[in-house]
Protein backbone atom coordinates (compact mmCIF):
# COMPACT_ATOMS: atom_id res chain seq x y z
CA UNK A 1 0.00 0.00 0.00
CA UNK A 2 1.10 3.62 -0.75
CA UNK A 3 0.70 6.27 2.39
CA UNK A 4 0.38 9.98 1.01
CA UNK A 5 1.87 12.24 3.85
CA UNK A 6 3.63 14.97 5.08
CA UNK A 7 6.12 14.90 8.23
CA UNK A 8 4.46 17.93 9.97
CA UNK A 9 0.63 16.98 9.22
CA UNK A 10 -0.62 15.50 12.13
CA UNK A 11 -2.79 13.63 10.81
CA UNK A 12 -0.45 11.80 8.98
CA UNK A 13 1.74 11.83 12.07
CA UNK A 14 -1.17 9.24 13.66
CA UNK A 15 -1.40 7.56 10.64
CA UNK A 16 2.35 6.49 11.03
CA UNK A 17 2.22 5.48 14.34
CA UNK A 18 -0.89 3.46 13.83
CA UNK A 19 0.89 1.51 10.98
CA UNK A 20 3.72 1.37 13.15
CA UNK A 21 2.01 -0.19 16.24
CA UNK A 22 1.01 -3.06 13.54
CA UNK A 23 4.34 -3.30 12.14
CA UNK A 24 3.14 -2.72 8.72
CA UNK A 25 4.86 -2.05 5.68
CA UNK A 26 4.16 1.15 3.07
CA UNK A 27 5.17 2.96 0.30
CA UNK A 28 5.49 6.81 0.77
CA UNK A 29 4.94 9.32 -1.50
CA UNK A 30 5.77 13.09 -0.33
CA UNK A 31 2.83 15.56 -0.47
CA UNK A 32 4.30 19.26 0.21
CA UNK A 33 2.20 21.05 1.99
CA UNK A 34 4.59 23.86 2.53
CA UNK A 35 4.49 24.10 -1.34
CA UNK A 36 1.28 23.33 -2.25
CA UNK A 37 1.02 19.79 -3.30
CA UNK A 38 -2.24 18.98 -1.56
CA UNK A 39 -3.98 21.40 -4.45
CA UNK A 40 -2.63 20.19 -7.44
CA UNK A 41 -4.46 18.54 -10.61
CA UNK A 42 -2.11 15.22 -9.47
CA UNK A 43 -3.23 15.15 -5.98
CA UNK A 44 -6.69 15.85 -6.44
CA UNK A 45 -7.27 12.89 -8.42
CA UNK A 46 -5.99 10.49 -5.61
CA UNK A 47 -7.96 12.71 -3.41
CA UNK A 48 -10.44 15.61 -4.20
CA UNK A 49 -10.61 16.64 -0.67
CA UNK A 50 -6.81 18.07 -1.42
CA UNK A 51 -5.51 16.71 2.07
CA UNK A 52 -2.94 14.09 3.79
CA UNK A 53 -2.44 11.56 4.45
CA UNK A 54 -4.56 9.00 1.85
CA UNK A 55 -3.66 5.53 1.47
CA UNK A 56 -3.86 3.54 -1.98
CA UNK A 57 -4.90 0.29 -0.81
CA UNK A 58 -4.36 -1.02 -4.59
CA UNK A 59 -7.64 -1.23 -5.40
CA UNK A 60 -8.86 1.82 -3.56
CA UNK A 61 -7.82 5.37 -2.10
CA UNK A 62 -8.71 5.85 1.30
CA UNK A 63 -8.93 9.30 3.22
CA UNK A 64 -9.28 10.95 6.50
CA UNK A 65 -7.21 9.60 9.01
CA UNK A 66 -9.30 7.96 11.54
CA UNK A 67 -11.09 6.08 8.99
CA UNK A 68 -8.26 4.60 7.57
CA UNK A 69 -6.68 4.08 11.00
CA UNK A 70 -9.99 1.87 11.60
CA UNK A 71 -9.44 0.12 8.62
CA UNK A 72 -6.44 -1.26 9.51
CA UNK A 73 -7.48 -2.11 12.85
CA UNK A 74 -9.92 -4.04 11.09
CA UNK A 75 -7.87 -5.90 8.45
CA UNK A 76 -4.93 -5.97 11.14
CA UNK A 77 -6.79 -6.61 14.56
CA UNK A 78 -3.36 -7.36 16.77
CA UNK A 79 -2.32 -4.85 18.78
CA UNK A 80 -6.07 -4.15 19.23
CA UNK A 81 -6.07 0.00 19.05
CA UNK A 82 -9.63 0.00 20.13
CA UNK A 83 -11.68 -2.08 22.94
CA UNK A 84 -13.63 -5.27 22.29
CA UNK A 85 -16.66 -3.96 23.95
CA UNK A 86 -19.18 -1.00 22.38
CA UNK A 87 -18.94 1.11 25.67
CA UNK A 88 -14.53 1.56 25.74
CA UNK A 89 -14.91 1.79 21.89
CA UNK A 90 -17.26 4.76 22.42
CA UNK A 91 -14.97 6.57 25.64
CA UNK A 92 -11.95 6.07 23.01
CA UNK A 93 -13.80 7.53 19.90
CA UNK A 94 -15.09 10.04 22.33
CA UNK A 95 -11.56 11.12 23.28
CA UNK A 96 -10.36 10.60 19.99
CA UNK A 97 -12.80 12.99 18.34
CA UNK A 98 -12.56 15.68 20.93
CA UNK A 99 -8.75 16.06 19.27
CA UNK A 100 -9.79 15.16 15.78
CA UNK A 101 -12.50 16.92 14.90
CA UNK A 102 -12.70 19.76 17.41
CA UNK A 103 -8.80 20.64 18.12
CA UNK A 104 -6.72 19.50 15.45
CA UNK A 105 -9.37 21.28 12.30
CA UNK A 106 -9.19 24.42 14.22
CA UNK A 107 -5.63 24.80 13.77
CA UNK A 108 -4.45 23.06 10.64
CA UNK A 109 -2.68 25.06 8.02
CA UNK A 110 -4.95 26.13 5.94
CA UNK A 111 -6.86 27.94 8.80
CA UNK A 112 -4.26 29.63 9.94
CA UNK A 113 -3.42 30.78 6.53
CA UNK A 114 -6.63 32.21 6.36
CA UNK A 115 -6.40 33.82 9.28
CA UNK A 116 -3.32 35.75 7.92
CA UNK A 117 -4.16 36.05 4.39
CA UNK A 118 -8.02 37.02 4.88
CA UNK A 119 -8.79 38.02 8.22
CA UNK A 120 -5.09 39.82 8.56
CA UNK A 121 -4.89 37.90 12.07
CA UNK A 122 -0.81 38.86 12.51
CA UNK A 123 1.26 35.93 14.31
CA UNK A 124 0.79 36.99 17.93
CA UNK A 125 -3.57 36.86 17.01
CA UNK A 126 -2.92 33.02 14.97
CA UNK A 127 -1.02 31.70 18.14
CA UNK A 128 -3.60 33.14 20.63
CA UNK A 129 -6.58 31.31 18.47
CA UNK A 130 -4.21 28.24 18.18
CA UNK A 131 -3.54 27.98 21.95
CA UNK A 132 -7.69 28.87 22.66
CA UNK A 133 -8.70 25.78 21.27
CA UNK A 134 -5.99 23.55 22.38
CA UNK A 135 -6.97 24.59 25.83
CA UNK A 136 -10.52 24.04 25.16
CA UNK A 137 -10.15 20.53 24.00
CA UNK A 138 -7.48 19.63 26.04
CA UNK A 139 -9.69 20.62 29.62
CA UNK A 140 -12.36 18.69 28.35
CA UNK A 141 -9.94 15.40 27.93
CA UNK A 142 -7.69 16.21 30.84
CA UNK A 143 -10.86 15.72 33.22
CA UNK A 144 -12.06 13.19 31.34
CA UNK A 145 -8.92 11.29 31.46
CA UNK A 146 -8.17 12.06 35.11
CA UNK A 147 -11.61 10.90 36.33
CA UNK A 148 -11.67 7.93 34.27
CA UNK A 149 -11.20 4.46 36.34
CA UNK A 150 -10.59 3.49 32.54
CA UNK A 151 -7.96 5.45 32.54
CA UNK A 152 -4.28 3.33 32.51
CA UNK A 153 -0.43 4.43 31.52
CA UNK A 154 -2.42 4.82 27.98
CA UNK A 155 -5.69 6.68 27.84
CA UNK A 156 -7.52 3.62 28.07
CA UNK A 157 -5.99 0.89 30.16
CA UNK A 158 -2.21 0.08 29.38
CA UNK A 159 -1.79 -0.36 26.28
CA UNK A 160 -1.85 2.30 23.32
CA UNK A 161 -4.64 2.93 21.32
CA UNK A 162 -6.85 4.83 18.87
CA UNK A 163 -6.99 7.86 21.94
CA UNK A 164 -2.98 8.21 22.02
CA UNK A 165 -2.73 7.93 18.61
CA UNK A 166 -4.94 11.35 18.29
CA UNK A 167 -2.96 12.48 21.55
CA UNK A 168 0.50 12.36 20.83
CA UNK A 169 0.36 14.29 17.79
CA UNK A 170 -1.60 17.32 19.31
CA UNK A 171 0.91 18.17 22.01
CA UNK A 172 3.71 17.63 19.65
CA UNK A 173 2.01 20.71 17.66
CA UNK A 174 0.58 22.11 21.17
CA UNK A 175 4.48 22.64 22.25
CA UNK A 176 5.35 24.18 18.48
CA UNK A 177 2.78 26.63 19.65
CA UNK A 178 4.20 27.38 23.12
CA UNK A 179 0.71 26.02 24.67
CA UNK A 180 0.79 25.59 28.46
CA UNK A 181 0.74 22.05 29.05
CA UNK A 182 1.46 21.61 32.64
CA UNK A 183 -1.46 22.32 33.64
CA UNK A 184 -2.85 18.77 31.83
CA UNK A 185 -0.85 16.49 34.19
CA UNK A 186 -2.33 13.17 32.66
CA UNK A 187 -2.25 13.96 29.18
CA UNK A 188 1.55 15.14 29.54
CA UNK A 189 2.26 11.91 31.46
CA UNK A 190 0.65 10.00 28.65
CA UNK A 191 2.23 11.80 25.92
CA UNK A 192 5.80 10.64 27.81
CA UNK A 193 4.60 7.46 28.08
CA UNK A 194 4.02 7.12 24.66
CA UNK A 195 7.07 8.46 23.20
CA UNK A 196 8.83 5.73 25.17
CA UNK A 197 7.53 3.21 22.24
CA UNK A 198 9.64 2.87 19.16
CA UNK A 199 5.89 3.24 17.20
CA UNK A 200 5.49 6.77 18.14
CA UNK A 201 9.02 7.88 18.69
CA UNK A 202 9.67 6.64 15.19
CA UNK A 203 6.44 8.72 13.89
CA UNK A 204 7.93 11.58 14.86
CA UNK A 205 7.68 14.01 12.13
CA UNK A 206 11.59 15.47 12.83
CA UNK A 207 12.56 11.34 11.99
CA UNK A 208 10.74 11.36 8.21
CA UNK A 209 12.93 11.43 5.97
CA UNK A 210 11.81 14.89 4.46
CA UNK A 211 12.55 16.57 7.66
CA UNK A 212 16.05 17.45 7.01
CA UNK A 213 15.01 19.42 3.84
CA UNK A 214 11.96 20.99 4.28
CA UNK A 215 11.97 21.43 8.39
CA UNK B 1 -31.45 7.15 27.86
CA UNK B 2 -30.91 10.71 28.23
CA UNK B 3 -30.20 12.98 25.40
CA UNK B 4 -28.79 16.21 25.95
CA UNK B 5 -28.69 18.90 22.88
CA UNK B 6 -29.64 21.73 21.32
CA UNK B 7 -32.42 22.18 18.29
CA UNK B 8 -29.31 24.06 16.30
CA UNK B 9 -26.75 22.01 16.89
CA UNK B 10 -25.46 19.98 13.47
CA UNK B 11 -23.92 17.15 16.36
CA UNK B 12 -27.62 16.86 17.79
CA UNK B 13 -28.83 17.06 14.89
CA UNK B 14 -26.64 13.81 13.57
CA UNK B 15 -27.56 12.35 16.55
CA UNK B 16 -31.65 12.52 16.46
CA UNK B 17 -31.86 11.21 13.29
CA UNK B 18 -29.67 7.66 14.61
CA UNK B 19 -31.92 7.20 17.14
CA UNK B 20 -35.10 7.84 14.76
CA UNK B 21 -33.50 5.56 12.16
CA UNK B 22 -32.87 3.11 14.75
CA UNK B 23 -36.25 3.63 16.60
CA UNK B 24 -34.87 4.32 20.23
CA UNK B 25 -36.78 6.36 22.87
CA UNK B 26 -35.07 8.35 25.07
CA UNK B 27 -35.25 11.53 27.24
CA UNK B 28 -34.49 15.22 26.40
CA UNK B 29 -32.61 17.79 28.17
CA UNK B 30 -32.23 21.04 26.65
CA UNK B 31 -28.85 22.92 26.77
CA UNK B 32 -29.17 26.18 25.42
CA UNK B 33 -26.54 27.10 23.80
CA UNK B 34 -27.09 30.68 22.82
CA UNK B 35 -27.71 31.27 26.71
CA UNK B 36 -24.49 29.51 27.41
CA UNK B 37 -25.64 26.78 29.23
CA UNK B 38 -22.79 24.36 27.92
CA UNK B 39 -20.40 26.55 29.99
CA UNK B 40 -22.11 26.55 33.15
CA UNK B 41 -20.93 24.25 35.95
CA UNK B 42 -23.82 22.18 36.04
CA UNK B 43 -22.96 20.80 32.17
CA UNK B 44 -19.55 20.74 32.57
CA UNK B 45 -20.40 18.02 35.59
CA UNK B 46 -21.49 16.44 32.85
CA UNK B 47 -19.54 16.91 29.88
CA UNK B 48 -16.38 18.59 30.84
CA UNK B 49 -15.92 19.70 27.38
CA UNK B 50 -19.01 21.37 27.37
CA UNK B 51 -20.09 20.57 23.93
CA UNK B 52 -24.08 18.55 22.94
CA UNK B 53 -24.68 16.49 22.16
CA UNK B 54 -24.06 13.70 25.35
CA UNK B 55 -25.53 10.50 25.88
CA UNK B 56 -26.15 9.40 29.38
CA UNK B 57 -26.85 5.66 29.19
CA UNK B 58 -27.83 5.14 33.04
CA UNK B 59 -24.43 4.33 34.05
CA UNK B 60 -22.12 6.15 32.04
CA UNK B 61 -21.80 9.55 29.91
CA UNK B 62 -21.42 9.41 26.18
CA UNK B 63 -19.57 12.18 24.25
CA UNK B 64 -18.79 13.36 20.75
CA UNK B 65 -21.54 12.48 18.17
CA UNK B 66 -19.87 9.61 15.67
CA UNK B 67 -18.77 8.31 18.85
CA UNK B 68 -22.30 8.29 20.29
CA UNK B 69 -24.05 6.97 17.16
CA UNK B 70 -20.99 4.06 16.48
CA UNK B 71 -21.99 2.98 20.03
CA UNK B 72 -25.81 3.31 19.33
CA UNK B 73 -25.27 0.99 15.97
CA UNK B 74 -22.94 -1.80 17.60
CA UNK B 75 -26.29 -2.01 20.40
CA UNK B 76 -29.31 -2.15 17.96
CA UNK B 77 -27.34 -3.36 14.83
CA UNK B 78 -30.69 -2.95 12.69
CA UNK B 79 -30.67 -1.02 10.47
CA UNK B 80 -27.04 -1.28 10.07
CA UNK B 81 -25.41 2.51 10.08
CA UNK B 82 -22.25 1.44 8.25
CA UNK B 83 -21.51 -1.00 5.17
CA UNK B 84 -20.28 -4.89 7.07
CA UNK B 85 -16.86 -4.88 5.23
CA UNK B 86 -13.58 -2.94 6.49
CA UNK B 87 -13.59 -1.12 2.99
CA UNK B 88 -17.04 0.22 2.68
CA UNK B 89 -16.75 1.14 6.59
CA UNK B 90 -13.62 3.17 5.60
CA UNK B 91 -15.33 5.21 2.69
CA UNK B 92 -18.21 5.94 4.95
CA UNK B 93 -16.32 6.98 7.77
CA UNK B 94 -14.04 8.70 4.92
CA UNK B 95 -17.19 10.75 3.98
CA UNK B 96 -18.18 11.27 7.33
CA UNK B 97 -15.02 12.77 8.38
CA UNK B 98 -14.61 15.23 5.90
CA UNK B 99 -17.85 16.70 7.08
CA UNK B 100 -17.51 16.22 10.82
CA UNK B 101 -13.40 17.22 11.00
CA UNK B 102 -12.92 19.28 8.44
CA UNK B 103 -16.42 21.46 7.43
CA UNK B 104 -18.86 21.78 11.00
CA UNK B 105 -16.00 22.50 13.65
CA UNK B 106 -14.56 26.11 11.46
CA UNK B 107 -18.39 27.13 11.29
CA UNK B 108 -19.95 26.31 14.46
CA UNK B 109 -21.11 28.90 17.19
CA UNK B 110 -18.19 29.14 19.41
CA UNK B 111 -15.70 29.56 16.44
CA UNK B 112 -18.10 31.99 14.73
CA UNK B 113 -18.52 34.00 17.62
CA UNK B 114 -14.47 34.08 18.31
CA UNK B 115 -13.87 35.56 14.89
CA UNK B 116 -16.99 38.18 15.63
CA UNK B 117 -15.60 39.23 19.49
CA UNK B 118 -12.11 38.27 19.05
CA UNK B 119 -10.94 38.93 15.64
CA UNK B 120 -13.06 41.61 15.06
CA UNK B 121 -14.79 39.98 11.74
CA UNK B 122 -18.15 41.26 10.71
CA UNK B 123 -20.92 39.50 9.17
CA UNK B 124 -19.79 39.55 5.68
CA UNK B 125 -16.17 38.20 6.83
CA UNK B 126 -17.76 35.34 9.23
CA UNK B 127 -20.16 34.60 6.06
CA UNK B 128 -17.29 34.10 3.62
CA UNK B 129 -15.13 32.16 6.22
CA UNK B 130 -18.32 30.02 6.44
CA UNK B 131 -18.87 29.53 2.98
CA UNK B 132 -15.24 28.87 1.98
CA UNK B 133 -14.69 26.02 4.58
CA UNK B 134 -18.34 24.64 3.23
CA UNK B 135 -17.06 24.83 -0.23
CA UNK B 136 -13.70 23.32 0.63
CA UNK B 137 -15.60 20.15 2.33
CA UNK B 138 -18.36 19.81 -0.17
CA UNK B 139 -16.27 19.96 -3.33
CA UNK B 140 -14.25 16.56 -1.56
CA UNK B 141 -17.50 14.88 -0.75
CA UNK B 142 -19.16 15.72 -3.86
CA UNK B 143 -16.23 14.33 -6.34
CA UNK B 144 -16.31 11.47 -4.09
CA UNK B 145 -19.91 10.64 -4.23
CA UNK B 146 -20.32 11.58 -7.84
CA UNK B 147 -17.19 9.09 -9.22
CA UNK B 148 -17.92 6.20 -6.55
CA UNK B 149 -19.72 2.88 -7.50
CA UNK B 150 -21.48 2.50 -4.52
CA UNK B 151 -23.22 5.73 -4.31
CA UNK B 152 -26.62 5.31 -4.60
CA UNK B 153 -29.95 6.46 -2.98
CA UNK B 154 -28.13 7.53 -0.42
CA UNK B 155 -24.03 8.30 0.14
CA UNK B 156 -23.53 4.47 0.05
CA UNK B 157 -26.10 2.11 -1.49
CA UNK B 158 -29.48 2.67 -1.39
CA UNK B 159 -30.43 2.60 2.10
CA UNK B 160 -29.36 5.71 5.02
CA UNK B 161 -26.44 5.53 7.15
CA UNK B 162 -23.57 7.49 8.90
CA UNK B 163 -22.61 9.30 6.27
CA UNK B 164 -25.97 10.99 5.50
CA UNK B 165 -26.07 11.50 9.14
CA UNK B 166 -23.36 14.16 8.85
CA UNK B 167 -24.37 15.26 5.53
CA UNK B 168 -27.83 16.47 6.04
CA UNK B 169 -27.51 18.71 9.27
CA UNK B 170 -24.51 20.60 7.27
CA UNK B 171 -26.40 20.52 4.15
CA UNK B 172 -29.06 22.31 6.64
CA UNK B 173 -26.43 24.52 7.85
CA UNK B 174 -25.55 25.53 4.84
CA UNK B 175 -28.33 26.26 3.41
CA UNK B 176 -28.85 29.05 6.65
CA UNK B 177 -25.42 30.61 5.66
CA UNK B 178 -26.56 30.59 1.62
CA UNK B 179 -24.00 28.76 1.09
CA UNK B 180 -24.26 27.84 -3.48
CA UNK B 181 -25.92 24.02 -3.21
CA UNK B 182 -26.65 23.77 -6.78
CA UNK B 183 -22.82 23.60 -7.91
CA UNK B 184 -23.04 19.80 -5.72
CA UNK B 185 -26.07 17.74 -7.45
CA UNK B 186 -25.13 14.72 -5.82
CA UNK B 187 -25.17 16.41 -2.53
CA UNK B 188 -28.29 17.62 -3.51
CA UNK B 189 -30.11 15.13 -4.75
CA UNK B 190 -28.96 12.64 -1.59
CA UNK B 191 -30.15 15.56 1.25
CA UNK B 192 -33.54 15.95 -0.81
CA UNK B 193 -33.89 11.58 -0.51
CA UNK B 194 -33.41 11.89 3.00
CA UNK B 195 -36.00 14.53 3.90
CA UNK B 196 -38.60 12.34 2.60
CA UNK B 197 -37.70 9.97 5.39
CA UNK B 198 -39.39 10.28 8.29
CA UNK B 199 -36.56 9.68 10.55
CA UNK B 200 -34.05 12.85 8.94
CA UNK B 201 -37.39 15.23 8.39
CA UNK B 202 -38.48 14.37 12.35
CA UNK B 203 -35.06 15.45 13.30
CA UNK B 204 -34.96 18.92 11.79
CA UNK B 205 -33.98 21.42 14.24
CA UNK B 206 -37.16 23.68 13.61
CA UNK B 207 -39.65 20.29 14.44
CA UNK B 208 -38.00 20.25 18.02
CA UNK B 209 -39.86 21.31 20.99
CA UNK B 210 -37.33 24.26 22.25
CA UNK B 211 -37.50 25.50 18.24
CA UNK B 212 -40.91 27.81 18.70
CA UNK B 213 -39.45 29.41 21.44
CA UNK B 214 -35.68 29.78 21.20
CA UNK B 215 -35.62 30.15 16.98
Amino acid sequence: MKFYGYFRSSAAFRLRIAMNLKGLDYDFELINLQAGDQSGAAFKKINPQGRVPALDTGSDILVQSLAIIEYLDELHPEPALLPADALGKAKVRGISNIISCDIHPLNNLAVLNYLRDRLGADEAARTEWYQHWVKEGFEGVEAILSESPETGRFCYGDTPGLADICLVPQVFNAQRFDCPLDIYPTISRIFETCMEQPAFADAHPMKQPEAAELA
